[in-house]
């Protein structure tokens, strides 16, 4: 059975093949043509469709926004060079041994 | 090794168990006591916190802002029932056979 | 002269005006016909674009985009029936006798 | 009669006499102090407090929440030496003679 990972890690992949290609050969392309604060305003601005779904949309809409949100994530990750895995690092760490919930909870 | 997928799935996991936690308890069951306005507003705030780091801040304030994004999203999700593996499928369909990166150039 | 309250009562009477027009005539009202979601999106989106632009826009970007988030606040507002005179209203009583900086700093 | 424009002259006037205060002393000195990034960090995450009082909250949470992000928006402004007036200019050459709502439109 397929991991969420797997799906990630594909996708993390794809984005970094197509980071260097023709720009009106691939989105991601002209995403990184565009430079850094347009992928930042498209990560900024998923995040604000995320929210009003939440809000207001449908399930399908949800999911819809929050596929765009990891899209447009991990392509703002590639074109600063880090890794998928990095993020997953800190997830894990801060989860530790005594729970993560925990530690968020301690930090509000 | 392991794949992001498998933090991601304990992280789903431990958001599912908290939930309905004492909010005095948890990070999580205080954002679901707290209600679904407050759940997105978190993830837009950290849409936002992301936006900055990416621009004006610290690779690890990055790789920080970039977990603090996919834990609140985890958690608004979880809030609505919508599970990660349904994302997942989602950005597994737009990538279909002749690549996401194509797809969304399409539609851009 | 002009006051910078001249230009923002025109323009709240110019939208509410235009709230009720055919949607392929006035900007405004394809706003309102498409629902406050879209509303409430698109001040999002300009939120984060003023963002963008302060950090990594020239001068004349940040004033753009300044001048989108005012109009696109005013539009969302209109939709709610709350008038500019309120929040003017609401920053007034902030700032009272001791001044609004002394209130936040307090608040913060 | 006020005008909101008396509001957000003396809101302007009293950010600039503000922002080289001592930070313990004032908000928006502490804002100035602490830099850019956080002041524009701050106008995002009321750009989404704004949106999702407009969608889920009362009459009273949207009139606080525009006003919060008018502040920092102007905080933002000050700090980056772009007046409210310009600002106005840019809102008034847009609508220019024939509407700011069909020149959006055509621009939509």
């Amino acid at each position: 059975m397929d991991m969420p990972g797997d799906t990630l890690s594909r996708l993390e992949q794809t984005i970094a093949q197509r980071a260097s290609a023709a720009p009106d050969q691939s989105y991601v392309a002209q995403l990184n043509a565009r430079g850094l604060p347009v992928m930042a305003r498209k990560l900024g601005e998923e995040g604000t469709e995320t929210v009003v779904a939440a809000l207001s949309g449908s399930r399908e809409e949800l999911v819809g926004e929050a596929a765009d949100l990891l899209f447009h994530l991990m392509v703002l990750l590639g074109a600063k060079d880090v890794k998928l895995s990095e993020v997953m690092a800190e997830l894990d760490r801060r989860e530790g041994t005594s729970g993560l919930v925990e530690k968020a909870a301690r930090k509000a």
